[in-house]
């Protein structure tokens, strides 16, 4: 059987790297796109190039046409990743979610590509009320542009799968954790240890309940449910069973560290606008596959903790 | 008490027209803005100029901002409103519609405007198996992107609702008719029957079920709600008690015309791509502000074919 060749958009991020690691294991030939915003290539150091070939290119502005010829899947993970800011910056979520998403989408009808997954979130769910959250829970109201903005692609997504026969896989992840983890809270808490090991300011009260997942386990995920679901459009929660307060967390990670710091609460539910006080997905649609994670949330939490002491330099961020 | 100024974009349109004669009836100052793409002039000719300043403006390439002083409301109106040719012209509803309304977002942070209303579509329901379908009905999936560019825009409402302070109130509208009406199937079959009254191509085999709205009572309930409905995000649906069939808006139309055309349906449970064969929207959230239409479905279409008689100018579309 010939190779597939598939395009990994965020290629050299953190979870666009284990990707392509994992594609090209499973025989494909991979096309690597990023622009190295937050990737990094020696993510990609040792994935073997003749199965793998990577370009450094702009989403947004450039012309990304040569790259979507022979390709049967994409696998659109690049993104503005940094719920927090996007207040701040507004444009942002809009340009590099939804927009670039609508241009990847073109390369599908201009080159007939007829598989697309996509990297979305539980953010969309916005605050939902119902806990956990199902794929079809109730129509949620967003309260980030990060979520808007992934929502956004998500219905560009799925008018693009009516309209041009494209089967599409839809991931609302919750925060993933792992090996070439680079940013988020454990970052956040780790860097701010090691500029003072004796203090930490925590975002919010700490009571903040969130859902994580190990990358590694993620990624069998959306293989499995690439596999397995074959509708036209297929959306699919990915978490596990147990969702942590960020208090419990940091528990994990200054225990990790041997470190005692004094915490230093900003105070209110959330973290900081837009923050969701509890994400926890529910999560029987993608186990139907047979999937389950390997790691519990602590263990994710420790291997990060791990990787990040192990890799000092990450935590020196661009 | 000193008047209010109000925004309406997409001010010279069917809808947008009409409400901007109702605010300035309400004592407010009306400041439109209109590129004139699918709108006319002469709809405003009766406005009172004193009450009412028109700019032609182009809101996706023109700097907007010195438009958007001192206005304390916006109802954002302007869009591409043909989902038919949504897959033919694939970048229109994302720059018109959720571009758009991201730019107009941004003048209400720059300028603190604090109420913002939005004119969305029951097509964001996409096939909703929920009929009639409630504002908080299952999380649904896009099938055209008219849908997917008006979700994401009230994405982008809600979002900046959250962060902002801002009062939004999103109205989900079925199709709207009455005088000024110029798109649309009563619109189109008007025209067709004027080129050839003995016979009439229909899209789909008109059994398609829609729900309609007459204008006047459109806006007497965007008024209504926006007293009503306190809340940050403000969702509604707008429509009627009732829905009717794609033949028997034909058998109205041609009633009223007296005209007997041989049918001829193009087959299938869709007019097109992304048709929804099923519209109909529960409206006992706009109910419950003491709002009734005033107008059958019926009178709807017959008052639609009067205009559209008695302004056959309209039929010859730019």
């Amino acid at each position: 059987m010939s190779k597939k060749t598939a395009i990994v958009t965020g290629c050299a991020g953190f979870i666009g790297s284990h990707l392509v690691e994992f594609l090209v294991k499973k025989n494909y030939n991979v096309i690597g796109l990023d622009n190295l915003s937050t990737g990094y290539k020696k993510f990609l150091q040792n994935i073997d190039r003749n199965s793998f070939k990577f370009h450094k290119v702009d989403l947004l502005k450039d012309n990304i046409d040569k790259y979507f010829k022979n390709v049967s899947e994409i696998f659109h993970l690049s993104a503005n990743a940094d719920v927090r800011y996007g207040i701040k910056y507004r444009n942002k979520d809009l340009q590099q979610n939804t927009i670039v998403t609508h241009k990847i989408l073109e390369q599908c009808v201009k080159n007939k590509i007829k598989k697309f997954i996509f990297s979305s979130t539980g953010s969309i769910y916005g605050e939902s009320k119902e806990i956990p959250t199902k794929e079809n829970c109730a129509f949620p109201i967003q309260t980030s542009l990060y979520g808007a903005s992934k929502l956004s692609a998500e219905a560009l997504i799925s008018a693009y799968a009516e309209a041009f026969d494209l089967k599409c896989y839809i991931f609302r992840f919750v925060s993933i954790l792992g090996p070439r983890y680079s940013h988020g809270h454990v970052f956040d808490f780790i860097k701010k240890l090691k500029q003072n090991p004796k203090k930490l300011n925590v975002l919010g009260n700490g009571n903040q309940k969130k859902s994580y997942l190990h990358v590694i386990d993620c990624i069998e995920a959306i293989w499995k449910s690439k596999n397995f679901f074959q509708k036209k459009v297929n959306i699919i929660n990915l978490g596990t069973n147990e969702y942590i307060t960020v208090k419990k967390s940091i528990r994990i990670i200054t225990k990790k560290l041997r470190l005692k710091p004094k915490l230093f609460f900003s105070g209110g539910k959330r973290g900081w606008i837009g923050d969701n006080p509890f994400i926890f997905l529910d999560t029987k649609k993608v186990k139907s596959t047979g999937w389950k994670p390997n790691l519990t949330i602590e263990k994710s939490v420790e291997n990060t903790v791990e990787y990040l002491i192990s890799n000092k330099w990450i935590l020196k961020k661009k």
